[in-house]
């Protein structure tokens, strides 16, 4: 006798310790199945009221004044990220800057921190953004870019970074949650092979951070860095956060010497003097409304726990490879994401995914498309229901049966 | 007969053309003279509601559709931005990161189109990031930084910079409005020299933006950056807007090669191949709240008029020195800013500055503190009224005639 499904998801939402974090966030389109909230997630309640606070009251009526409490506001967010959702130490996480700007400040540091190596190593299913700040920082020393080539279904493995890595390899980046596929990557494994050739490490948590444990202090991390917008739901373009590990911030130095670096800011004396702590990885005047949309967005995860968090998105992940196992292979799919090992989205691959992914908008249903033939799926452990993922898969198997998704154009023109 | 300035400043007000526009803005604190505009701006009303939309509808409801939106905000903003408040063409302009990152943007990429030139040229009047991203992009080229000794109670001269260029001078950086006298340097002058010379101009606009005309097109300048949160009136660390003149644009490369410089953005293609325009200079994913916030504040000074804007905050600064000389040159005062060509502040040497700032927001007059003895007085054209620089200035006498400034500890805690 077949599973019932529904019936398994009902029960399994039932048995779900994070079911009640459904009820902090706004949900004001009960029919919407929403399978993107690891490239944008969704708005928490708490953000809502305290975004309000923050103009109304902070902005309108404090005004400058408001900076005795904001310029506190980088800190506060980096000690609570290090210490509930990445697993680091008060004072070696800080918020400011885009993805793409810590990654180039990072990088930077850490290749000048060995000199004489000319390599920089990462992978072709690393992140666009990750490349191609990876590649000019490559291009502006004459070092080279070794990129390995990935199975983007399965992602990087730690023996292909072995075999590349040699004393000429002075930094490893690499992404820990596949943004193609969600593999997670053997962050320990791969970072004590780079430290053993003498290279630093430098981790993009995007896909990771709010969806799985992030071991930086047992591993030995480096350096990371990672966006707050989706798991753990900032908004959009909230600023990201950067991790450098306490025994090596005095001895890095990153290329842009901006004022919020600086040691004793408010003197304003005439040379640069980086301060003596994660502060120095600053730039200039950070965003406060982000700030506080971080805040409140890391504090939901902290208050969830990454291991339940981590376990939750594992299961939802589970339960939609065994939807697909069922429902969508006779219609051309084909799994494009581990079995196991996996952050909190599953790919899938089909020629038609750009259109089937337009007929799923149409449907209610909100995926991502990435180019050229993978549909994702993220299940953002904090509200998504196993209903919500058994609804979702409901609707894409009447999408292909009906063969509706044919209506539409194969012409890409949307943006995100 | 001494003038009776509260009659005149009544009198300035209701011939002020500018007035209406005082009630744009939320004003809860009716008794709060506010000096401090020039350090953050006050809230729109229109930003309130905006953001209201941009985080309930957009980000709650529309979710990662909201992309189709935000994606176009930071040319909506730049155009505006070239139209009405900068003198500058569609397409010259765009916004995102901050300041001090965009000025080391456009410095490495002016640098690397002077290869041979080995100095970069500013003057230790400059605003404190500007000199120490300035000193760091100079250290990692091995490049001299040449730091013109300026008058700070005058800013930096023509005179001074044509005698410090030469023909290894690359680049020139200097600030159009001085953060600290106000004094407005000459652009066009100084463009000129700078390319006599051979060597490309980079402007921080920080305090002229939405303040006084920048000529941008008829002085032929190169390069720009400004923040929006002062006189633009988009919020505490609101994004920055940077200028490349158009015929520069393909012919210059930043050195942050991030996803949003990219050609062809979400084809995710292997290497970077940067957009034929502006948008190279963009890197990470921009922050949608601020950008929204951006907008109504370029949007309120397009709508005021920068010709007007200017004007008045002249006028409001004359008043203040006239207020000045009558009233507080017996009190020790001196006048740290230039009598005529100023933006939006007038600033004033003391001794006991600090004590005096805090006593000033003891009477609810909130101005800027600047180390060592300079107290900052930021009159916000579109919202400042004659009666308030009356009623500041009065507070202000009475201070120093009770001589109440004295209660206060002469120990600098606070931040900004």
């Amino acid at each position: 006798m077949p599973v019932d499904r529904l019936t398994q998801a009902q029960r399994l939402d039932a048995e779900d310790p994070l079911a009640a974090f459904r009820d902090e966030f706004v949900i004001d389109e009960p029919d919407l199945v929403y399978f993107d909230g690891n490239s944008l997630g969704r708005l928490p309640r708490a953000t809502r009221s305290r975004l309000r606070t923050a103009v109304d009251q902070e902005w309108g009526v404090d005004l400058v004044r408001g900076w005795d409490r904001w310029i506190g506001l980088a800190r506060e967010v980096g000690d609570l990220l290090a210490g509930a959702v990445l697993e680091a130490s008060p004072g070696e996480v800080t918020l400011g800057d885009s993805t793409s700007v810590n990654l180039y400040k990072l990088a930077v540091a850490a290749c000048d921190a060995r000199p004489g190596r000319r390599v920089i190593l990462t992978d072709d299913d690393n992140f666009p953004t990750d490349r191609y700040v990876l590649e000019g920082v490559a291009a502006a020393r004459s070092m080279t870019l070794r990129v390995l080539p990935s199975d983007p279904d399965i992602g990087v493995t730690l023996a292909s970074v072995r075999e590349a890595l040699d004393d000429d390899v002075a930094l490893v980046s690499l992404s820990h949650v596949a943004y193609r596929s969600g593999a997670i990557a053997d962050l320990a494994g791969i970072t004590a092979a780079a430290h053993a050739a003498g290279a630093l490490v430098l981790w993009d948590l995007c896909h990771s951070a709010g969806a799985v444990p992030v071991p930086l202090r047992s591993a030995g991390v480096d350096l990371a860095v990672g966006c707050t917008y989706k798991h753990l739901n900032a908004g959009p373009g909230a600023p990201s956060f950067l991790y450098v590990r306490q025994s090596l911030q005095t001895s890095l130095r990153q290329p842009i010497w901006g004022w919020f670096g600086q040691q004793d800011q408010f003197a304003m004396g005439p040379a640069y003097d980086p301060a003596p702590s994660v502060d120095r990885f600053l730039v200039g005047t950070p965003p406060v409304l982000g700030g506080y949309a971080a805040l409140c967005g890391v504090q939901l995860s902290a208050a969830a726990g990454i291991d339940r968090i981590f376990a939750k998105g594992t299961a939802l992940g589970d339960f939609a490879v065994d939807l697909y196992d069922e429902w969508l292979t006779p219609h051309g799919f084909a799994l494009a994401s581990p079995r196991s090992g996996r952050g909190a989205h599953v790919t899938l691959h089909h020629p038609a995914a750009w259109q089937i992914s337009q007929a799923l908008r149409d449907a209610s249903v909100i995926p991502d498309y990435r180019t050229p033939d993978r549909l994702r799926l993220g299940f953002a452990p904090l509200y998504t229901r196993f209903v919500d993922v058994y609804e979702g898969f409901d609707r894409l198997r009447t999408i292909m049966e009906a063969e509706s998704w044919r209506r539409f154009s194969a012409n890409r023109s949307r943006v995100t």
